[in-house]
Formats: C-alpha cells, sequence, structure tokens
C-alpha cells in the first residue's frame, strides 16, 4: 500500500485530480517546491514542447494565415497553471524540459547532484511544473521555450547530465528520442540470435530525428540490408548523403500497397520495419511491408492501437507489434554515442537545429 | 504493382471509397456478388457483432432504460447498406459471421470448399457483406445475429471450417478470441527460453473468454505461478472454480497502484501480463504490475497507444509492450484443442453462452 507521507516513486502523491490515477494520466498535479523524501526539483530554463503538440498550439491560434505567438505563450501558461504540468489536453503529448539540480532529497535514487545541469527524460505529461517568469522570454513561436520555474522529479523520473563535449542543443535533440535506437537495437539483435542471419532492416522516416538514429542503431546492432524510406526527393537527397541505409526509397507511407511495393523493389519485405513517421495511418503498410515471423516497432504518437491489431488480423499477418516505449536503461548515452561515432547522423540533426534556429 | 483486373490478396480491389487504402480502412466496399479468381463467396448464416459496437448500438438507441430493438437493427441494416460491411463507425469495430461456402474462385489459397460451414477469422470490418433479409429473424437484442446474405473473403483472409465435435455455438464463441491465447503462448514460451525458467503470468480479465484461453495457454506453454486478475468476488468464485489460475486475486485494472500491490501480493510482479479487459484506462497498472524485462500483451481495443507508450517511459519502465495481433498461424486449432482438453475453461464459456440465450 502507498503511504503518501512517504510518497511513491511514481509520484501518486503529487496526484490531485482524479484520486488514484497515476501522474501522466492526471488532470492535475501538486506543484509544491517542497520535497517528499525520493524527489528531486529542477530549476528549469528551458522547455522543449513536444512537436505534434506545438502544432496544435500553433494551428489553433492562427488567423488569417498569421500566428499569434501571445496566443501561443498564453495557451502554454494557462494549461501549466491549471493541470501543474505542461500537457496539451488535444494531443496529449508533452516534450521534455532542461535545467540545474537545485534540491535532491535524502532518499532519491537518480544519483544526481545540486548543480548538475540535466535533462529530464520522462514526458512533461507528469512532471509538475510551476513556471515563474510568465515565459516572458518566448515570443510564442517554435518548440524550444526559455522558461524561468521550478519542476520535480520523482523516483522513478529519469534524467540525464548533459555531456560537455556536445552542444547542449544537440544533446537534447539527441534524448528527445533517444528511446527509438536503444529499442530498434535490441529488437534488430534479437531478430539476428532468433534468426541466425542478419535481419533486412525498413526504417519508415529514415531522414528523420528517430529514424536516422535508428538505422544507425540497426547498422551497429547487425542488421544487413538496411532501407530509409522517404516521403520525397528532398528527404532522399539528405538520406543518401548521411550514408546511413543501404537503399533509400520515396513511397507514401499511408498508402499501404505503395510501401510494400516499394520495399519489396528495396530487397524487402523486412524482417524489422521502425515506424517514426508522426502521421496517421501507416499501420497496414508497416505490416504489409514486413515478412512473416517479423516484428514492427511503433515509435508514432499517431499510432492508432485498433488499426494496428485489426490491421494485422484483416491481412492474416504473423507479425510482432510493438508499442515502442521511450524507456530503455541506457538509452541516452547509447544514441549520444551514436551521434559522436556517425557524422552522417550528426550531420542530419545539425541541418535540423540550423533550419529551425 | 496491383492490377485490378486479377485483384489484391488484400481486397484491395474491392475498396471505393476512399482508393488506396485497405479494406479495413475504407469507407464504403465494392459488394458485387461476382468473385475475383482468388474470392471465396459465402451464404452467411448469422453475424456476431463485435461486443463493443453492439453495446454502443444498444446505448444509442436506448430510451426511458428500454432499449429499442427496432431501431438497432435499422442502425446495422444502415451500416452495411452504406458501407457494404459491417463497422460500426463510432467504435470501428465489426465481428465475425458463420455461413456455408458457395463459391471458391479458381485461384483461392484458402483450402476451401463448397458446401464448408465455415467461420470468418477476419474482422466484419474488411469483410465485402450483403444482407438481403432485411434481418427480419432479428430482434435487434444481442450479439447474435440471424441474417440471410452473402460476404466474400479475399486471398488473405481466414477462414475456419467449424468442428464436428463440438457445439457450433462454442466453437464460434471460442474462435472470436483465438488471437490471445495462441500470442500468449508463444510470448510465455519465449520468455520460459530466454530467462531459463519458467515465468510468471498474470491475465488480467482471467474470467472472460479471451482471459480463461489464455490462463490455460500459459499454462500449457510453460508457465510457473498464474495469477488471474478479477473485477469482483463473483467472477473470483466462476475463476477459482474453474482451477485456471494458482491466485485468483480481485482488483480494478484501472487502478494501477492497487493492481501493482494486489498482483505483487500473489506473487508478482509477473513475467508477462496480458490485459484481456475491455476497459479504457488500464495500460499503468499493467505495466506496473510487469517485472523488469517482462513483458505486456494488450488484447484489449479499449488500450491507449500513447497511454501504453508515454505511461511506460513516464515510469522508467524496461517492459515490452505487444499490440495482439488477433492471427497467428493455427490459432483456431489451438484454442479449440484447449477447449477440448480443459473443462474449466469449457465451463465458463458455455455458462456465458447459457446467460446470454
Amino acid at each position: 500500500m502507498t503511504d503518501l507521507r512517504r510518497g511513491d516513486p511514481t509520484g501518486l502523491h503529487r496526484v490531485l485530480d482524479p484520486a488514484g490515477v497515476l501522474p501522466q494520466a492526471a488532470h492535475r498535479l501538486d506543484t509544491r517546491a517542497e520535497l517528499w523524501p525520493d524527489e528531486v526539483r529542477v530549476r528549469v530554463e528551458r522547455l522543449n514542447l513536444d512537436a505534434a503538440s506545438y502544432r496544435q498550439l500553433e494551428r489553433t491560434h492562427t488567423v488569417d494565415g498569421a500566428v499569434d505567438g501571445d496566443a501561443v505563450r498564453q495557451a502554454v501558461l494557462d494549461i501549466v497553471a491549471a493541470r501543474g504540468k505542461m500537457q496539451n489536453p488535444v494531443t496529449g503529448s508533452g516534450g521534455m524540459l532542461v535545467g540545474t539540480v537545485e534540491e535532491v532529497g535524502p532518499d532519491s535514487p537518480l544519483g544526481l547532484r545540486v548543480g548538475d545541469r540535466v535533462a529530464t527524460l520522462v514526458s512533461l505529461t507528469l512532471t509538475p511544473l510551476v513556471i515563474e517568469d510568465a515565459l516572458a522570454r518566448w515570443d510564442g513561436r517554435g518548440e524550444q521555450v526559455p522558461c524561468d520555474g521550478y519542476a520535480v522529479l520523482f523516483g522513478r523520473s529519469i534524467a540525464a547530465v548533459l555531456p560537455d563535449d556536445l552542444p547542449a542543443e544537440l544533446s537534447l535533440s539527441v534524448m528527445d528520442v533517444c528511446g527509438a535506437p536503444a529499442l530498434t537495437a535490441r529488437v534488430v539483435a534479437e531478430h539476428a540470435a532468433r534468426d541466425g542471419r542478419a535481419p533486412t532492416v525498413t526504417v519508415i522516416g529514415g531522414a528523420g530525428k528517430s529514424g536516422s538514429l535508428s538505422l544507425a542503431a540497426a547498422r551497429r546492432a547487425g542488421a544487413g540490408r538496411t532501407i530509409g524510406v522517404v516521403p520525397h526527393q528532398g528527404e532522399a537527397g539528405l538520406l543518401t548523403q548521411a550514408g546511413l541505409a543501404d537503399e533509400v526509397v520515396i513511397a507514401d507511407a499511408r498508402d499501404p500497397i505503395a510501401l510494400r511495393d516499394a520495399v519489396a523493389a528495396a530487397g524487402g519485405p523486412a524482417d524489422v520495419t521502425v515506424v517514426c513517421v508522426d502521421v496517421p495511418g501507416c499501420e497496414g503498410g508497416a505490416v504489409l511491408a514486413t515478412a512473416d515471423r517479423g516484428t514492427v516497432v511503433f515509435f508514432s504518437m499517431a499510432t492508432s492501437f485498433s488499426a494496428a491489431a485489426l490491421g494485422a488480423e484483416g491481412l492474416a499477418a504473423d507479425v510482432t507489434m510493438l508499442v515502442g516505449n521511450g524507456y530503455l536503461p541506457g538509452h541516452a548515452a547509447y544514441a549520444l554515442d551514436l551521434i559522436r561515432e556517425h557524422a552522417g547522423v550528426r550531420g542530419l540533426f545539425e541541418r535540423r537545429l540550423e533550419v529551425s534556429a
């Protein structure tokens, strides 16, 4: 049983409404600055809003084709004030934050010290957050939000100390998607061991952040042929130049037959298919582009559970389908190593940071 | 590329709107009786509506506490007339059907013969269907719908010939959920092989159809301790009497901390957790009740992809999460064998059929 005076490593003691749910499912969290014994408080310097969440806010506050930055900023302030966390009520998603540890509870298992500069690797959707500067330094444009305030980490939260040898922006951008390469590596290694040969791996959205890291991870974990699927010629050029995939294929991932046929022409179907594009409707194509007894890993938050389950059944497809868990032990360090090792991946990330700067 | 004159094993050639999507995602299917070369036409005798779909229709057409059966019937007729398939537009789900093979295309790979009495094991959500008797023999009450009409199976569809040694109602009821025990057995066997010991298995909703079969499958596949979770004393009594689980635990699966603590008290956390209850909000509890490096299999259509993905990440839980694919080769035969072997499971199914009759 949970003793609310001692707290619970899940953060349950911070849930105000409705009672008994986990912080991620809560409408409202307790944001008091005083810590339970296993908590850590972080002085926030920046929020990184989840891309889907920011796009939704931007769309909602666009008038005559122009984004109303003040309205976007106010919307974020309103959400955090009402909920005690940054969780977009429409998309359900949050983001992450960067800051400096300002207090560590005596029972915290996270291994952090006061003064550590950290990024949180758990979602803002479950992180108690107080904004103290009214986001005065943010113009409401872009996912990077300069912010002064504080946030609380629980016993089971995860935070990574930012490395010294990489720019902070780059590290953050990598950590944001670091679950994908770690799980891809595990699945590829399991397939190689089970099947006794190097598996063919397709990454849908191969030129994106999680996609490019997943391609690099697949190769390192023992993939044979790697196939990167991209939506248009521009991304095909970038991915080819990065040297991350044996085959680069242009296809609309929402068109299942086109995807199946394009992957087949590139040497598929794949033993492992990794879905990294954040658009709905990719479930059927991913299943059809995967070999019998293969595995599909869904990292896109736009994935529909029922479309995947009924789709595979409707196609009589014996594929294993994984919900892309954003956490594996050591996932941040693994992804940062990939960036250090592989100039091609690093180039794609740096280009993306320049474009958004 | 797909040649629409030859047809495509996925049934793509029957999709009218929108073009290019798979039949399950289509708004409307072509229901012409004439067959493409790899198709099979079945004379329908009964539809089994998906439970979630029927409940939605029933709720919508309840006035002053009384179900308007005529309105429910008309709603089903309207859906099938408009869409060319039985797919509830609110729940997205369908069901299955029973009938007799009336024509087999020359290139059909399904191995069926004219006159075979079959059940379809692919969802009604992707099966072209024409109702010819206006459902005159159905009062609009209950999921079992007597029906005269025809349906079309594709090259990649699945249909099982009904066995002679079991009542048809019982076979159907088993086939409806036969993906769950087959996948449970595979996952349990993989865990046993990987970990070198008999895994502990929890089935949430252990007294239900898919739950009781999954408990029997887990045991047969090499589970050690089995834990059945049920919502109340009535089901606890039934499950205990059926002798399917080492421990029977009463807990609300939507309360993550209560579920975690109840499973722990029964000998958990589990290496494998199977979610078989069709209510939303069970993701966090299932993750918390599962051991590090364990596996959660979600069979409930009420599962939220993002709640599972973000929930596991938010809990820093290294668990593998599977989308419960309703298809594995041999799944129907496997489930029917479990029913033949295990009087306890059979008893639960027969009781359920009596209650609904």
